[in-house]
Order: structure tokens, then sequence, then C-alpha cells
């Protein structure tokens, strides 16, 4: 499993452009860290962790999104012109599809090109769209069991699985009870409420100046 | 089936780009959304949702003819040119084709180029042409079905379809009494009519200025 | 069969682009709309239609025949240069292939870029050579039975083939009454003879100043 | 057979850029014509005519001989600069591969690039390497019938393969009466010799003012 | 073996930009050399030695990263751009793939790209994540056999692999007495360990200026 | 068998670019001819002669290895932004493969860009490693038999084969009387032994005003 990867799924929080997803196997659900970086090149969207064709074209619809509605976000034309985008999904010798994880990826996109940093503790499911909707997924008993077991106590989910929540919530009542649920329907208000504030007055992504050593930002809390 | 997909059909219109297609399945027919989103960019083409070869082929024919008559359209050559288009179809995981979306992957692209939002409550299908011809196709009584339970009030056809619809009201004709039909022979009548006007005086797409924040334009009607 | 495409096959006339094949399938003689826009963009040339690789290989061949000899035609470097060229072949969900479609590309090519109009109910076949010699093609006997079906009344043939449709008509000569029949050796003659002369004093294909709408400029016949 | 190709051998003269090959074949040899053409555009090259990853590795090396002694073959740098050469191979609908006819296809090149027309009834095969060397190919006696067979009234041939056309001689004496065989082991001996004298006094390719159509130019002895 | 490949396993720390690797293989435990170098172009990565898929995703993870901690590894923007980047694992005919040399390429990476040197008889292993997180791998026995056979005396390994260590020893201690571990979590640390310090008062790569000749940098100590 | 390439193997030596290779296969060792040539152009790396991936990738190894070592060979950096290179391995139409060609076709390369010529009946075999290194193949024995059927007398050989070469000279010594053998750890040392020294006084590659042209160059001793 996935828990073996951070030792604990608030450390992601000390970067930008970590998001934790949740992911259903053939063995049962599992938690699933999704990274993205930013560096400087001509536009590049890099995709990396042996994903199938549909991971893939999930993670374009949400570089899509994020460009065109760019205002809204405030991130400048120049992040996605003068600088390459890569998304890995570790671990990388297991195979990973579905559009499930569309949600994750557009959280993690939208961290690190907002430079706002992912809450700690919360996962997520969702296929979106390409107009920033979300579409219901499948496995949610199994995903929300693996997020419980790794320490995550807050679900975000599409509205149209509350319902599947619900059905899990009678049969497994009690063992969800540190676990709080919260269901979107569109993805900027997910992102509004998932990401931190931006740090400074003005939470712009300085693309120009914009230091990317972790080390010397005093973005990590080592 | 796609009905799970927007709460109802008639939210599509709150964002141009979208149009809502009729498919035929092996287990009857369906509606298919299709989203079209433009960015800066270079001038791709961008087609995700696991769309077969024919589908793509149909996406890029009614591309070339959006930019062959551009003029008529009144999009400036800047659009094609500074600017990435992105056409999507959900669910990103189940595989579509088949050449009868060309009407509305052509419908979804005006739309977008235009800024002018599709009319609610209207489906349609057909093959297009390079040159703007609508050729007819096939499982005509399973779409208009599927339409009709989705809450569709008007489709959108083939002249050479007519034939098909009229024999499809013979047999089921109390069925399909709140639902309209509209025949067409060439793009340029079907656009004209199915895109709501432009919303200022001067209805043009002014590309380099364009916000397309969609919380902030007030082009959206929550 | 493609009988349904255009109401009849005078219409293509209406438009410059758009050229009439004849093909041969497993179930006899068909004919084949061919139908080439221009717009512009950076010299690419778009196949769609699920056109086989030689079918491909004899549209490259065509357009690089046409540019070879593009003063001959009087089509400036410009239109190859600034414009993308697409060539379409309906149905798009029929796969097509082979070299006897070659006349009839280049046929098609030839007349988006000159903007002169193919003559009216004519059909042709035959394979080019890169130096615009045509060659003889198989299935003379059904491809001309499917002209007649379809209301041609001319058809344009390699020289090739000559004896063979003297041979059909010795067979099946009452049924061939109304249609006329030419033969090529070169593509020029050919080119030469099929498309209507330019419409304006001096019929240059004014590549940065021409209105492609078609509703607009006067070129269709509605 | 590829006799029906042009009305006979001595066409190809006609026009510069036209080669006669000689083809092995399950059912025996035949003749084998090569069409290059040029086009201004960025330095591409197009092959096409059905041809198999050894036959397109042969016209990659024969085009980069000629571009490494560019000087020598007096072929200014802006021929290879600001133009594509475009190699295809009737008839396209048959697959054809194997080196044999590098010599064909480097004698093609060489032609339209000095523009220099090849010597007519003349037919050749073998390799060539990437350095000009001529390497002897099998197949000789059938390919000797098939030149004979077609009007051919000279071969040339790899030096190596002189004793297999000795062999072929001496059991059919006779038939090849008509037919004077030439060898070759460096391809500029071959070029030098298989090509007409360049036209004017200074026999440059003057490749900014050249005019292409073959109807205006004069080149065309019909 | 890989220890054939060079005279010792200190050879290669009188290269920048060589590191020693761990392997698993069905057969065993086995040592990999990891060859970087730079040298002018367009900042392409190139991957040889038959790598597979997973690994090639590595190497692009590791460069991904660098390039996202430029700054803090005091790498100029211009290495990446004016300079293409070659990783080489010999021996070229061996097919090679998993996420465990992740570690072994990006310290060869940092070593190119640095100009510092890996410290002598050090080997290492671990899969890497895009932000530079250490994941633990298998085969830890196997591999630190092979690194104690080939003369290795310090081993690099991921935190979550401590246990695996500790298990081999307590089995095979004897066998390990000459051989040290350290424990990493992240490639920072890792890399701040393992390289040299820049020679120069100022460890910076001037790449415009860098002179790469093996011979005449002084950098070799034949 | 390649023996019948050139006349023998002396005349590679009146070009630069070509060097000699052993080359075992399933009926015995052989010699391989390896050539390569520059051409005005962009930088790009040309493959020809159905070379597998492993040979592929031996080649741009190669070429890396010269690039990131110009200065020390005296290569400027023009010859390899604004020049391609091909390598040619005759003959075309069978399938090579594997690691050993590494030394050769380095040695190919070295030559055609230092324009010194490779000396006179030398035969070598060996991979090559991205820094330089020259690793131990296989087939030594039936490589060696090859080389002395060929009328070579000299064989250069990595290192770790002189065992190699002892025991086939314990078994066939008589036969290899008049061959020696001379064996290299370093490219670059066998680089400077086996290319002639630069015919001027100063030996550079102009690339700028070199004149490529065979026949008026005398570099060839025809
Ligand atoms: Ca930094
Ligand atoms: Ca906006
Ligand atoms: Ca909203
Ligand atoms: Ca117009
Ligand atoms: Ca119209
Ligand atoms: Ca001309
Ligand atoms: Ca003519
Ligand atoms: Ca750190
Ligand atoms: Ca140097
Ligand atoms: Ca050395
Ligand atoms: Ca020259
Ligand atoms: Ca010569």
């Amino acid at each position: 499993g996935m828990e073996q990867f951070y030792p604990d799924v608030s450390e992601p929080v000390m970067l930008s452009g970590v998001a934790v997803g949740l992911a259903w196997t053939p063995v049962g659900g599992d938690i699933l860290f999704i990274e993205s970086t930013v560096m400087k090149g001509t536009g590049r969207l890099i995709l990396t962790g042996q994903l199938g064709d549909v991971m893939k074209e999930s993670a374009q619809a949400a570089l899509s999104y994020l460009k065109s509605c760019a205002d809204y976000f405030k991130i400048p034309d120049e992040a996605f012109r003068y600088w390459d985008v890569h998304v890995h999904v570790p671990q990388g010798a297991i195979p990973k599809d579905g559009p499930s994880a569309g949600v994750t990826i557009l959280t993690s996109l939208a961290s690190i090109y907002t430079q706002r940093k992912v809450k700690p503790c919360i996962a997520m499911t969702g296929e979106i769209t390409l107009r920033g909707r979300i579409l219901p997924v499948g496995g949610i008993k199994e995903k929300v069991l693996a997020a419980k077991r790794a320490g995550i106590t807050e679900i975000l989910l599409p509205e149209k699985n509350e319902k599947d929540v619900k059905e899990a919530l009678e049969t497994n009542g009690g063992a969800f009870s540190d676990v709080s649920f919260k269901y979107f329907h569109e993805m900027d208000d997910l992102i509004d409420y998932v990401l931190e504030p931006a740090e400074n007055g003005a939470p712009q992504f300085k693309v120009e100046d914009k230091d990317h050593t972790p080390e010397t930002t005093g973005n990590e809390s080592e």
C-alpha cells in the first residue's frame, strides 16, 4: 500500500503541489499521492508513474481547465507558457488508470500553480469534466476505509456520491466516526476549499522571480 | 447513462462550449455531453474522452469547417492561431466512436469560438462533411427515446433522417408528444438556429481581452 | 451507397473543392465525393475519412504535383506556405483505400487552390503519378454502372482504360446511352478540361484577401 | 507489369527526375519507374509508393550522398534547405522493398537536383552505400529479360555483377543481342554517364528562379 | 556481471557524472553503473542502455526534480536550456527496468550538472518521487551481497529499508563486516552527502565556458 | 559476406568516415564496414542499414561522447549544430544489432568529424560506454578469423578481451601469424592511435569552408 510512501499523510502539506487521492484496486481501496512540480520550459505537460490513457486524459483536461480559468485562479499566462509542469504518481512501477483521480490531479496542479498548499489530512476522489464539473465514481466504501486506515480525517467527494457514503455509513457507521465528508459539484468550489490561503498579502504566483528551492523558501515545516 | 452528468439538460446552457448529442449504444440510446474550451496556446486541437479514430476525424473536420468559414461566423483568425482548443466528452473511461457526433462537436466548437451559448433542452445528431453538409445517421428511434427520457424538448436531425423519425412516430407516436423535431442539410443553418444571439451589441469574440473565468464574467446563471 | 450524400451530383458544383470519384467495392461500384478546403495555417495536409495508407500517399503525391507545377496552375506560393489544406472523404465511418481516387483527389485540390469549380455531373477515376501521368485502374464496368445510376453524364478515365470501356459497351451498350467518356494521359490536360474557367477576369487565387465564407462570396448557387 | 505505365520507356526522358530501374519479383523481373520532384518547402524528404523500410533507407542514403557531394554535382545548398523533395514509385498499391533500387533512386534524385534529364532507354540496378559505392544485387537474369522485353537498350550494373551477366549471356546469348551493358563501382561515375549534359551553357540549378511548370519550360518534347 | 565494467568501483570517481547503483536480477544482485554527460544542445534528455518504461520515467522525474530545485543545487538555468543531457546505463545489450535505480540516476545527474564527483566506493538504491522523497525498494539482501562482492564499502538506502538491512545482518552478519550503511528519506540530503565538494572556491557550473575535454581539465586522476 | 563490398579492406582509407568492424553472426564472423558522412543541416543523427535498437543506441552514445569531448578532438561546436551526420552500415537489407560495433561507429564518427582518415587494414570490435570506456564483447575467435580472411593485418580490441585472444592463439596460433593485436580501455587512446594525423599543419575541421566533393579535394587516392 501507499501508506509507506510519506511518514504520514500530513507530510504532503509541507510542499505545495502534492495532493492525496483515493484509489480503488482489485484488492481494496488505497491512498494515492499525486505530485506536481513546475520548472522553466516551454509549456509541456509531463506525466509519469505508469499512467494509463484515461488517467493521462484526466490530467490534460485538468490542465486545460486551469488554463481556461487562469484569471479566476490568479495564475499568470506566463506560468503556462514559459514553464513545464510534471505530474508524477508514485509508486513508479505500479500501473494506474481510470478517471477517478481527476479531482486529485486538478487539486495538485492548482496547488503548484497557485503556490497554495493543500490542507493536511484531506483525501479526495472524483472524475472531472473539462468545464470543471465533478462526476461520481465507484468503489466509495473501499476508498473511505483506506482513507480512514491511513489517518485521513476529511474526505471530499462528488455530490452524486453522497448516497453511496450514506449507504456505507449505515453498514459501517462506527468505523467512520472520526472522518468527515464534504461534497462538491464544481471544481472551483473544491479548490477554493481545499487549498490554504496564499501566504503573502497578494497571493500571486510570481513566475519570473519565484525561488523553487525547497530548502530556502521557508515553505517547508521540517 | 449520462443523465447523471449534469443535474439536468438545461445546465449546459450556463456555459458556452457545451452541447448535447445523442448516441447509439448496443444497449439503447443515450445522451452525450460535449465540452469545448479554449486557452491561450499555439492553435492545437486536443481531444480527450477515449474517442475513437472516426470521432477524432469528425472533430478535425468540424474545426477545419469553422476555420474555412471563420469570416461568416465572425471568428477572428487570432482565435485559431493563438489559442488551443480542447474538446472533451465525459465520461472519461467509456470509449466512444462513430461519425454521428459530428453535428454536436461542431455546435460545441461554434459555441466556444463565437461565445454564444447553445439554447437549452436541445439535443442533436448527424454526421458532418468538411464543407458543412449534414449526412444521415442510424439509431434514430433509440436516440429519440433517450432524449425524451432525459428531458430534451427539441431534437435537431439531418434532413435525410426525416423518414426515420416519421416511421418511429407512427409506432411510438404518443411517447413523443412533448418533443419537436427540426431538420437541417447544412451546418451553417443549424448553427444559426441553435446558438443564442451574441450577448453584446457587437457579438464578437474578443480573443485578446476575453476573460475566461467562469465565476467573474457573469456568463453563468447560478 | 453515397447517393444519399448530396441531394444530387450537381450539388457539388456549388462549391469549389468538391469532386466526384468512382470507387470499386466488393459489392459493386459506388460514387465517392472528395472535399477539400483551405484555411490559414502553416502548410499542413490533413486527411480524414478513414483513408488507408495507399490513399493517403495518393493525396500526398497529388499535393506535391500541384506544388511543383504551381506556376502553371497560377497558384501563388503563399497558398501552400501560409494555408493548411484538409481533404475529407465522406462517409467518415467507412474505410477507404486504393490508388484509383488519385485523379479525383488531385482534381479536388486543384479546384480549391485555383478557386475554380468542378463542372457538374462529371465523375472520374484513375491513379496518378508524382509527375502527373494517369495510370489505368480496375473495376471499370462496375464504376460506370454506379456513375450512371447516380445521374453522372460524363466520365473521365485513363487512356489505358479505353479498351475496358469498349469491352463494357459491347456487353451493356444500351445501358450507357446517356453517358459520354473522355480519356486522359496527363493530369494537366484533365484539370484544364474539368475545372470551370476562373470567374473574374484575372482568375487568380488571392490568398491574403480571399473571403472563404460560403454564404457571402456569391460562389454558391442556392 | 509496369510496361503499361508510360507509353514507352523513352517517355521518361521528357522530364527530369524520372529514372528506370529493374526489380526482381517472385514472378520474374520487372521495370520500375522512380519519379522525383522538388517543391518549395523546408528540406523534407517525402517517400510514397508503399515503400518498405529498406527502400526508404536507400532513399535517405541517396539523399545524404547527394548533399555531402553537393559541390561536385553543382547543386546549391539552397536546393536542400528551402525545397522539399518527393520520391514516388508507381504503382501506388504495390508494396516494394529491397536495396537494389538504390542506384535508380539516386539517379532520379541527381536528375531532379541538377535538372539534367536521364538518357532514354537506359535501365539500371544496384545497391548504393552512403559514400557512393555500388554493391552487387541478385536476380540479374530476370531483370535483364524484363528490361529487354520493355524496350530498354542499355543496362547499368554494379561491377561485381559482371560475372552474373556473363553467365546469363552464355545461356541466353541470342536473346540479349540488342542490349548493351555497362558496369560501375562508384555512383559519381554512373551519374556523370547517365545524365544528359546541362542544357544551358552553365548547367546550374537556379533554385530561386526556376520555373517548374512542365508545360512552359520547354523541357518537354511533346 | 557488471564487475568487469570498470577495473574497480573506485574508477568512476575519476569522472563526474558516474554513479554506482545496485540492481536486483532473477539470478541475484548486481552493481550497475549509470553514466551522465552533457553537451551543447537544446535541453533534450537522451536515454540509452535498453531502459524500460519505468526506468525512463525515473530519469524524467529525476531531471524534473533537479530543474525545479536548480537554485538549491546552484545549477544555472542555462545548463538545462542550452545543453542536452544523456544518461546511459551499460551494458547496452541487457534490458533494464524498474524504479529502484531512481536514486542512482538522480545522483549521476546531480553530479554532472554540479560538476561535483561522486565519492568513491559508494553504491546506492531507492525509488525517488518527483518531490525528492525516497521510497523503499526490494531485493535488499541480494543487492548488499553484490555490493560487497564488488568492493563497495558504503551503501546508501531508503529509510524505510533499514529494517530489511537489519534482517539481513542478523542472518549474514559476518559477511557484511566491512560495509557501512546510511539511510535517507530525502534526495537533497543524500546528494549533499554523496557528492564531493565543488573543487574551486565557488563551486558553480560555468556552462558557457566549461571545458569538457576529459584529458585536459585535470579532473581525471590517471 | 561483406568482403565483396569494397575491392579490398584498404579501400576505405581513401575516404574519411569509413571504419572496418568485426561482427559475430550465427554462421561465423564477418567484417562490417561503417560509413559516416556529414552534410549541412540542423544537427540530426540519421541511422540506416537496418540497425536494431541496441546498435542505434550505440551510435547515439558515440555521438554524445564526441560532443562532450569536442574540445579534446578539436571539433568545433558548429560541426554538431549546423550539420547533420548520417551513419550507414551496408548491406542495407541485412538486419544488424548488438553493442559490439560501438568502437567502430565511434571511430567512423571521429574520422568524419576530424577529417582524419582511418589507417588501412585495421579492424576493431568493442562496446563503448557514454564516457568512452571500452567493454569486452563475445565471439572473439570467429571475428579474428574473419578479419584474417579479409586481409586485415591489425585488430583493435577491448583490454578485457586480451585473455580471449590468448586462448584463441593457443588453439589456432599458426593461423594468426600475420595479424597483430592491440588492446584499449578508453576510446580517446584508440582514436588517437587509429586515425591518421590531420593532413594540414593545423588539423582542424573547417566546417564552414570544407569542400566535401570527393573528386575535387584530393583526398582520394584513385
Ligand atoms: Ca530555488
Ligand atoms: Ca478569467
Ligand atoms: Ca462555479
Ligand atoms: Ca469568409
Ligand atoms: Ca448555406
Ligand atoms: Ca512553373
Ligand atoms: Ca502536358
Ligand atoms: Ca529537505
Ligand atoms: Ca573540452
Ligand atoms: Ca583518457
Ligand atoms: Ca564538394
Ligand atoms: Ca570517384
